[in-house]
C-alpha cells in the first residue's frame, strides 16, 4: 500500500456498492468529490495512482481512469508531471461554491441517479401502437451502420441544406408517396419533422392567426385540436357520419383550414366518401382555404385499398399531407413529415429554421436507406398481414361475449371502435376497464360536445394471445347492462395523448 | 428459360445498370411497374419464380424477392397460392392513377433517387464546428447496442412520461451541470430539446408577448434574433466593452427578457465580469424579467475555470440556462438542453407537448449512457487539450503575418476574433476570404447597427496542418491595408446560421 492510497483508507470513506444502480466510477467519482469538499483532502495533496487505487479497491483500472479524468474536468483534481494527480488549486472554489449553492437551495447530493422511467409498452387495447417486436432492429441497425461508414462521419456535420430533412430520404419518401398513396410531389416539397405533431404545430403557426376558425372532425384528433389553439385559432367541431365528416360549403364558410382524416377518421374509422373528397378539394380551390390531411395510418388496409389521397385529387395546391413512421415502425423515432404546396415550402423552411433548424441526421440516413433496400416495403407488408389476423382474432373473440358493440368499420387501420347504444356511458366503462388493468379510451373522450358513444380498441401491439386473455378480462367484468348516462362529463378533448 | 421469363425478355425492358446510383432492386421494381403501367404486363399475368427471373439477370435472389415485394405492397402484384406472384387485379386502377397524375402535374417519373448532399464539412475558418473526427464513435455505437439489448425493446415504445426527455439523461445531465458549472437544479427541471434553437424558440412562445422588448448582445447571436422576433418581440441590442454586455438598470427598463452568453460572449469572447453578473441577476429578480443564459462553450476554457454561471447566482428563479451537446458531441445529434425555473415546469411541458411531443429516444438513452460511463467527460477533456494546441498553432500562424487583427480574448471557447481598426470594412474582407475559399465570417454580420469591427475564425474542427495552410492562404491575399468602409451595409443580422 502507497501513502498515499493509506491516506484515502485512513479515512475510512472508499466504498463501493457492487448491488447499486451506480456504476462504480461514478461513485468513486462522486467519495473522492466528498473528500475534497468537506475538506478531507486539500489542496495539493497527492492521489495514489489508478494503478494502486485500482488494486487496493479490486476494481478496473479503467474505473479509476475514469474517476479520475471526470475529476479533473471538473476542476476537483489536477495532474502534473506525467500521471501523477493532485487535489487542484481550483477546488477550494468549487468547495464555496457547491456550500454556498447547498446552504441557498437546499439541493439534494449529487449522487442518487436512479435507473428508472423505461415505458413498460402499452396496456390492451391502446390504440395506434404497432408491435415494436416485430420492427427488424438488427436489419436497421446494420443500415444504420454501413450508412455510418459509407459517408465518412459527414453524416456527423451540421448539415444546413437538411432544415426539411436529409435529401435521400425526401426523395425516398416522395417516390413512396407518389406510388402507394398517389400523393402529387416532388422531394423538395416534403418536410421531414419530429412525428406528425410538430408537422401540425408549425402548420398552425405558418397558416392561421388568432380569430381564425378551423373545422374539426368531433369525435377527432386531441393532439392536432392543440396546435390549432396554440396559434390563437378557434374550432368548429363538425359531425362525423358513415361517409365520414359532414361539412357545410366552403365556398361560403369563413374558415382557414379544415383538418380532415379521410382514410380512416380518427377515431370512429369511417371512411371520407369520394364525393366529399371531390367536394371538400374543389371548395378549398374556390374558398383558398387549406386543407390538412392526416394519413396516419392507411398503410394498414386488409381488404380493398384505400381511395385516392385529398392531396392527389387537389388541382390548386391547397392540401397539405400529412403522415408519421412512427405507426409504421416504432413510436420513440419520432419522424414525421409534411407535404407541402409549393407556395409554402419556403415559408415553411423559414420558420423550421427558427424553431429549431435541422433535425437529428442518423436515423434520417437510416430510414433513407431503410427505404431503398426494399426493407420497408417488406415490413410493412409483414405488419398487414400480420395485423389483419390481429384484427380477427379480437373480432372473434369479443364477439363471443354479449357486450352491446357494434363494429362498423373493419376494413383496415390500427384500431377497432365499437359503437355503443346512446343509453350506455362510455366514459364510466373506460374507467371500470382502466381499473381492471385495460387501456381502452371511450369515444367521448376525443368528442368535443355530443357524439355517438363507443370504446377505442387498438389490437396491432398486442399476440392473438394477449388480445385474447384481455378480451376475457373484458367479458369477465360485466360490463353489459346500460348504465345511466351523466351527460356531464362531455367537455372538450384535451388531456389525451393518443394520436394518429 | 421458363415460358414467364421468355414473357418478360421478349418485351427486352429489363436491363439493370449496376454503375447506377439506384440499387437493383429498385431498378427492377420500376421497370416492372412501367411493364404494368403500359399495358405490357396485364391483370393475371404471371410472373418467374424468384429464383428464375434472379438466375436470369444474374443478380442475388433477396434483389428480386424485395422487388416482388414492394410491387405486392404497392398493390401492383399479388400472390396466390403459395409464392406464385401474378400481375394484381388492382393494378388498372393504379395504372389509371398514375396516368392521371403525370398528365395533371406533369411529375418526373418516380425512378431518379441521386445520392447526394451529405454535408462535406465545414470549411476554414467556419466558428463554432466540433472536430467530428475525434468523437468516439465506436464507444457511442457501442453504448446505443447495449442500451438496445438490456431494455427488451422498451426503448422503441412511445414514452409519455417523457415529453421533457428521457429520465437518465436528464438525472445525468443535472447532476454534471452541478458540478460543472454550478448550476442549481433537480433533474426534473431540465428539458432536453432539438439543439439549443428549439429551447429558445419554445422560451419564447412561453415567455414574450407581441411587442414585448428584448434586450441582447450586439453584436449576437442571429438564432436568438430569431426566436424572439418570431414570438413579435422587438429587439434592443445593447453594446459590449471588455467585460461583457453594457445594459441599463433593469429596474428602470421596460424589458420582458434579457438573452445573454456571459461564459464568452458570442462572437466577441469577452466574459460578463462577475459585477455586472450580479447586477443583472439582481435586477431581474427586483424587476421580474427574464434572463436566458446561453452558455454555449464554456467545457472550453483553456487557462482558468469560467466564472459561475448567472444560473447559480439567481435567488429569484429568473434565469434559464441553456446548453447544447452538438458543440461538444457532433453537430447533427441535435440535443440541447434548458435548465427551466420550477415555476416555468409545467407550462413548457404543456408547449413542448403540443410542439412536438417527446424527441427520439434511443440518442437520448445512448447519451445518459455516454455520460453514465464516464466517456463524455474524457471526451471533453481530450478535446480541450487539443482545442488548446491549435488555438495555439493559429495565433502562431496568424501572427507571423502583418495583418492588423487584434486577438483579446484567448482564455477559451471555439473561435477567436480577431478585432479591426475601424478604417477597415471586415464585410468587403470576409468576402474576399470567402472567394478564396476560407468561411470567415465578419463581425458586422452579426450586428445590428454599428459595432467594433472584426473576423470570426473557427479553430476547432481543423488539424494543426489545415490550420497552417488556412493561414498561409489568408496570409497570401494580401489584406493588411484599409479597404474605404462603406458602411451602408450594416443591417440586421439576420441570414447567418452561425451559432452558439
Amino acid at each position: 500500500m502507497s501513502p498515499d492510497t493509506a491516506q484515502l483508507k485512513r479515512h475510512q470513506v472508499l466504498f463501493l456498492n457492487r448491488k447499486s444502480d451506480l456504476s462504480l466510477q461514478v461513485q468513486l467519482a462522486a467519495q473522492l468529490k466528498g473528500m475534497i469538499q468537506s475538506g478531507q483532502l486539500g489542496t495539493g495533496d497527492p492521489l495514489p495512482s489508478s494503478r494502486e487505487l485500482a488494486a487496493e479497491l479490486k476494481v478496473s483500472r479503467n474505473t479509476v481512469v475514469y474517476a479520475y479524468e471526470r475529476l479533473i474536468s471538473e476542476g476537483y483534481l489536477s495532474s502534473r508531471l506525467r500521471s501523477r494527480i493532485y487535489v487542484s488549486d481550483t477546488a477550494p472554489e468549487l468547495r464555496s461554491a457547491a456550500q454556498r449553492r447547498s446552504s441557498q437551495q437546499d439541493i439534494a447530493p449529487a449522487v442518487h441517479v436512479p435507473r428508472a422511467s423505461y415505458s413498460a409498452g402499452p396496456k390492451p387495447f391502446r390504440p395506434c401502437q404497432p408491435d415494436v417486436q416485430r420492427f427488424p432492429l438488427a436489419l436497421w441497425n446494420r443500415l444504420r451502420g454501413r450508412a455510418l461508414r459509407t459517408t465518412n462521419r459527414s453524416l456527423l456535420h451540421y448539415n444546413s441544406e437538411a432544415v426539411l430533412g436529409f435529401r435521400p430520404l425526401r426523395e425516398n419518401l416522395a417516390m413512396y408517396l407518389r406510388d402507394s398513396r398517389g400523393v402529387a410531389c416532388e422531394w423538395w416539397q416534403i418536410a421531414i419533422t419530429t412525428g406528425s405533431q410538430q408537422a401540425l404545430y408549425l402548420l398552425a403557426h405558418l397558416l392561421l392567426k388568432p380569430g381564425d376558425t378551423v373545422y374539426m372532425e368531433n369525435p377527432g384528433y386531441s393532439g392536432a385540436v392543440r396546435a390549432w389553439k396554440s396559434a390563437g385559432a378557434s374550432i368548429e367541431h363538425l359531425p362525423i357520419d358513415q361517409h365520414g365528416m359532414v361539412f357545410p360549403p366552403l365556398e361560403t364558410s369563413p374558415v382557414s383550414l379544415v383538418y380532415v382524416t379521410p382514410s380512416r377518421q380518427f377515431p370512429t374509422g369511417a371512411s371520407l366518401s369520394l364525393a366529399r373528397r371531390l367536394s371538400l378539394a374543389n371548395g378549398a380551390v374556390s374558398a383558398q382555404t387549406w386543407i390538412v390531411e392526416d394519413d396516419y395510418d392507411s398503410e394498414f388496409r386488409y381488404i380493398a385499398p384505400p381511395l385516392p389521397s385529398m392531396q392527389s385529387l387537389d388541382s390548386g395546391n391547397r392540401v397539405i399531407y400529412v403522415g408519421t413512421f412512427s405507426k409504421l415502425l416504432f413510436p420513440s423515432l419520432r419522424l414525421g413529415y409534411a407535404v407541402l404546396p409549393k407556395a409554402l415550402v419556403e415559408p415553411f423552411t423559414d420558420l423550421k429554421t427558427v424553431a429549431e433548424d435541422h433535425g437529428p441526421m442518423i436515423d434520417q440516413a437510416t430510414l433513407a436507406a431503410f427505404l431503398d433496400s426494399g426493407a420497408f416495403y417488406s415490413h410493412i407488408r409483414r405488419c398487414r398481414k400480420n395485423y389483419a389476423e390481429r384484427q380477427q382474432v379480437f373480432l372473434d373473440a369479443i364477439q363471443k361475449g354479449s357486450l352491446p358493440l357494434e363494429f362498423r368499420y373493419r376494413d383496415g387501420g390500427m384500431n377497432l371502435t365499437g359503437f355503443l347504444p346512446d343509453t350506455y356511458d362510455d366514459l364510466a366503462w373506460s374507467a371500470r376497464l382502466k381499473r381492471a388493468g385495460l387501456d381502452v379510451p371511450a369515444l367521448s373522450q376525443y368528442a368535443a360536445g355530443p357524439t355517438e358513444r363507443g370504446l377505442v380498441f387498438g389490437f396491432t401491439a398486442f399476440t392473438p394471445a394477449q388480445i385474447r386473455r384481455g378480451v376475457d378480462k373484458l367479458l369477465g367484468l360485466k360490463l353489459d347492462r346500460p348504465i345511466p348516462s351523466s351527460g356531464s362529463l362531455r367537455v372538450a378533448a384535451s388531456g389525451s395523448l393518443l394520436a394518429p
